[in-house]
């Protein structure tokens, strides 16, 4: 199976995901859509989610995609069951960041205390705190809307974001011993985060995730049959933007970006699945 | 004329906007459109925020409005020109932000030297700037997009604005007499800036807007001509969220607003007029 697998985010950040695929599945073929005319996802209802999410699974079906990644934790949270369902139909299978996550988080933790953080979308959503809930864990669910923006204009290190993390996470100290980033985004913020929670495990789901497709790829035979390992970018809005920003999070320049324009979606992937 | 004003702006931001025109022409209907399902434009490329301001004023034109405030910098700099020009077709006024800005900026510096902060967007395409160097003053323009966040998160006070703040603006102490508040957002932020910048005037357009509004109605007959001064508001995602974030920015609880879904623009607004 040549086909290349789709990986999608509302913007930059799934590219922190994207990375962690190429590591694990060096010889498969990649193709990104960064939906930067609508992003960012985590301040919007789960019904716009779930269309925009659509939209954009409909195009990578169309661009002959053999699995479909959902590299966002707010279109995970919000629109995995949907995209699943018509995955199932479509015979491609769909991951999301969820699941991985907070499978890591599981294997992490010793007290059972996990805290999670994320855009407001996610944590609104509860996606995170009832799966940790399932496995009997007890689960604590924090926003952080700011950190999105800090990593996007690359300020990482100094007073401001370790203030900014210190606002939202400091409550923790006396809590959690471990915390799932929940948004690709946070990975960059790593040393803000872990200088004011030093003793917590920080739980990255990109490299989880990109394990739980690799034994999806295995069990359905879809592994690569000749070394492919090329990657392609599609965005909807504002290449140089994505380029320049998209650097940061990918640790290297996305080359063979292109940019598309999305119209209303028709055919599978595009409705609610009855 | 008893029809309404119509006020639209990304989201929240134009709230400070339609604030102002509320408290110069108290006895006008004012209809209020936060496009939050496409929110923030300050980050995308000039011809999508084209089309997604072509979009809202095609909506807002269907609802009968007189004349419409383009309560938006981003907006404003880059899609003034097309909406104007269907306005003009249309026969209603269409006025934006930058120009009742820049006008303010030139009557309140005395050495000529003018900063502008807005979004990416704004600053990128200069038009700030270009009307601020069309009236001979030296022009500056800098980008401060952490701003919108931390206003959106209500973070207006304190350490961490004042951090941000000196970051972006601490380089302009031996510069301008003058800084526009070139993002509706900014505003908020007012206090933060001035700690910085002691001995800058700070404009704020939003007023010098409204005063622009006023003189166009009287100048067509278009002013209400009997006492209405009731305010709708209409939004195209996450209600909630209008209402909690946009209280902040109004100044009181956003009352009567609506969910709107914006189809694909046709008709008078929705394309490039010849």
């Amino acid at each position: 199976m040549d086909r290349p697998i789709g990986v999608f985010d509302s913007g930059v950040g799934g590219l922190t995901v994207l990375r962690a695929l190429a590591h694990e599945l060096p010889d498969e073929d990649l193709l990104y859509l960064g939906d930067t005319a609508r992003v960012p996802y985590g301040t919007r209802s789960p019904e716009t989610v779930i269309k925009y999410a659509q939209r954009v699974a409909a195009h990578m079906w169309s661009s002959g995609i053999k699995a479909l990644v959902v590299a966002c934790n707010t279109a995970t949270a919000h629109a995995l069951p949907t995209l699943q369902a018509s995955g199932e139909a479509l015979g491609i299978p769909v991951v999301g960041v969820v699941e991985p996550g907070v499978e890591a988080a599981t294997k992490a933790t010793v007290t059972g205390r996990v805290a999670v953080a994320g855009t407001e979308g996610t944590i609104r959503s509860r996606r995170y705190q009832d799966a940790l809930e399932r496995r009997g864990l007890e689960p604590v669910g924090v926003a952080c809307p700011l950190f999105v923006s800090l990593a996007e204009e690359g300020w990482t290190d100094g007073e401001v974001p370790r203030l900014v993390a210190e606002a939202y996470l400091g409550g923790l100290r006396e809590g959690p011993d471990t915390l799932i980033l929940g948004c690709t985004h946070y990975p960059l913020l790593t040393s803000a985060i872990a200088s004011v929670l030093p003793d917590v495990r920080l739980v990255d789901s990109a490299s989880a995730t990109a394990q739980v497709v690799a034994r999806e790829l295995e069990a359905r035979g879809l592994i690569a049959e000749s070394p492919g390992g090329t990657t392609r970018f599609l965005v909807t809005d504002n290449l140089d933007r994505f380029v320049r920003v998209g650097e940061r999070f990918l640790g290297q320049r996305p080359e063979h970006v292109e940019l598309v324009d999305l119209p209303a979606p028709h055919g599978p992937f595009a409705g609610t699945p009855s």
